[in-house]
């Protein structure tokens, strides 16, 4: 049975990628409730919630897709109240981003082969969101008028070594009341570089950085599946008839985890050549790290971030601290540390070594 | 309706003091759950209950007194469930030790007028045991046969400036089958030195470690605060045949309040001249600060005391990190520090600034 009717109208649809687990952020972020989950910033609301509210600013939430793990559909139902069941995309299995978008495409394509799709990241934070928006707008429009693969991507502010850089392959084209205004082709994709190399792309003005923000029509992404990851495609479409269909997930738990493991940015992004990326000043972070976290939130005259109500600082200095509000913290004489204590689980870490932690607690748990 | 029958037998009686508040040892130690009562040592048993068994090598359960404050009454009996409940002896008010052993010893003289009792601190710990029970016995005969007041003597082990001392007055008396054999007039208390003092009384071998250990018959003690204290006498024997009866708790919740605050060692020990001292080599520690609690504790290669059991130490010194055995704990990098994580407080503080904890404390709660 199909819930939606196929239509020859098209219409906007966003998928928010919500299957991480986030292991960089433990102690918060644990495998049983990882980062998107959390009130990460301390401002009574999950990241996906947060995600999700921007974006019914854009579809409504018969349009909006999370795909995520299993695990988490509980949560995420919980966390998304408003959410139709049967928008919560279920992975059985992790293969990374590449099968996640041709499986989201396919459903999509079950409800309206004329759609046009945003796919999101759950756990980044986007300080300017009308900006925001419009950008998103406008890559809807110039995805479906021109059948282009579209990325946003974010005007960077410092030479940063952990985040993929785009090449712009030209000036931005267009005229003033054209959808292509401040749209640019995009001449390759560059993974994680060095700091000389980031230094000479920040300074150059001709790169941006890889937010994993992507815009397409279902039937651009597939035709490009169709070239470049043909594979996939072969394995998902053995019953194409299942998707929108009650069936779905019995089928999906069959034949997903057969698919390749890659990145839908390797698998297609890096391979296509209608690639096109508007640059946007949106107050960005992705929020990878506990450092990241911490240049991001106010800071007290010691240049460190509390996040906890009953925190006691002294001589505490470029730290981030982060406990639960019913907990009384008293430090004293710690510079440029990570503490985070959570109910099974206390961290205590360098900052400048957070890059550790991961390692560290794999080897634990 | 008195539950014991007077007799004309001497018997021996432990009073053990668990009436203290801990405040030192925040935030493992909290006013609803002082250090006597907690798994201090990481072995499974709180420090009263390790005392109280102690104690019963010695005397039986029904000869073993609580004397603590009333709030603590519950705890006691969930620590110590084979004591009487008429056993704990309930101040009303923090009155210090002085009118708390008047107490005791009025209680026990209804009991049994030619008892002979020991006064023990419930939050030390005691390694040689045996030597212990050994020292302790010799001091209830010599307590008896001398009508004298007794103390245990720590040799001590090094110039600590945190305990005040006791001055011996002589060589130790008696021949080889005598119980005197090992005992010692004491000339003097004294109060915590300095550095040097304290170093000048460890070379000179005459001063031991004053530990609040005391034995003494009710007829002798009683004498003692008739001669020294008559105030605190005056006010608990208004009607001195509560004592042990049904109405006792009434009785002392009304006068008890009243007594002069005054420690037994200033009201009597120091005013008294037919006292004692057994010097004992008994492995003692009274845990009173984080620091002394290092000291006495296993460490590990990198001199750090881990009481928990998930906890993973990267490059951490000469520290202690004590935390629920539920808990993972991951720490990098910290030196001479205090780690202490309870369920509803956790402590960063350098070692060296133990004594500042508790005002800050007091500030926060």
């Amino acid at each position: 049975m199909k819930t939606n009717q196929l239509t020859n109208q098209s219409a906007n649809y966003i998928a928010i990628m919500a299957g991480g687990i986030g292991s960089r952020f433990w102690p918060a972020s644990t495998v049983d409730r990882p980062k998107q989950f959390l009130d990460i910033l301390g401002i009574g609301e999950s990241l996906i919630r947060t995600t999700f509210k921007r974006c019914l600013k854009l579809v409504p939430a018969e349009r909006i897709l999370i795909v995520t793990n299993k695990r988490y559909k509980a949560l995420v139902l919980e966390h998304l109240p408003e959410l139709p069941e049967r928008n919560v995309l279920c992975e059985p299995s992790m293969n990374n981003t590449g099968p996640c978008v041709a499986y989201t495409a396919l459903r999509i394509q079950s409800e309206n082969p004329k759609a046009v799709f945003a796919v999101l990241p759950s756990d980044h934070v986007i300080l300017k969101e009308e900006a925001y928006v419009s950008k998103l707008a406008q890559a809807f429009e110039f995805a479906e008028s021109r059948g282009a693969i579209v990325t946003l991507g974010i005007t960077p502010t410092r030479p940063d070594t952990g985040y993929g850089y785009i090449e712009l392959d030209c000036q931005c084209e267009g005229g003033e009341n054209d959808p292509s205004v401040g749209v640019c082709k995009v001449a390759s994709f560059r993974e994680k570089p060095d700091t000389q190399t980031a230094e000479e792309y920040v300074s150059s003005g001709n790169y941006l950085w890889n937010a994993g923000m992507f815009v397409w029509s279902v039937d651009t992404i597939l035709k490009a599946f169709k070239t470049n990851a043909p594979d996939i495609l072969n394995v998902l479409c053995q019953n194409k008839s299942a998707f929108g269909t009650d069936d779905e997930q019995n089928y999906i738990d069959k034949v997903y985890p057969k698919t390749e493991n890659i990145s839908v940015d390797y698998a297609i992004l890096e391979r296509s050549d209608n690639v096109f990326t508007i640059p946007s000043d949106i107050g960005w972070s992705d929020l990878g790290t506990w450092n990241s976290l911490h240049d991001y939130l106010d800071k007290d005259d010691n240049h460190t971030v509390t996040l906890g109500e009953q925190t006691h600082l002294i001589d505490t200095k470029n730290s981030i601290i982060r406990s639960d509000s019913k907990k009384v913290v008293v430090i004293k004489g710690l510079e440029d540390y990570i503490v985070v204590d959570e109910e099974n689980a206390l961290l205590i870490y360098p900052k400048k070594d957070e890059q550790e932690i991961k390692q560290v607690v794999k080897s634990l748990l």
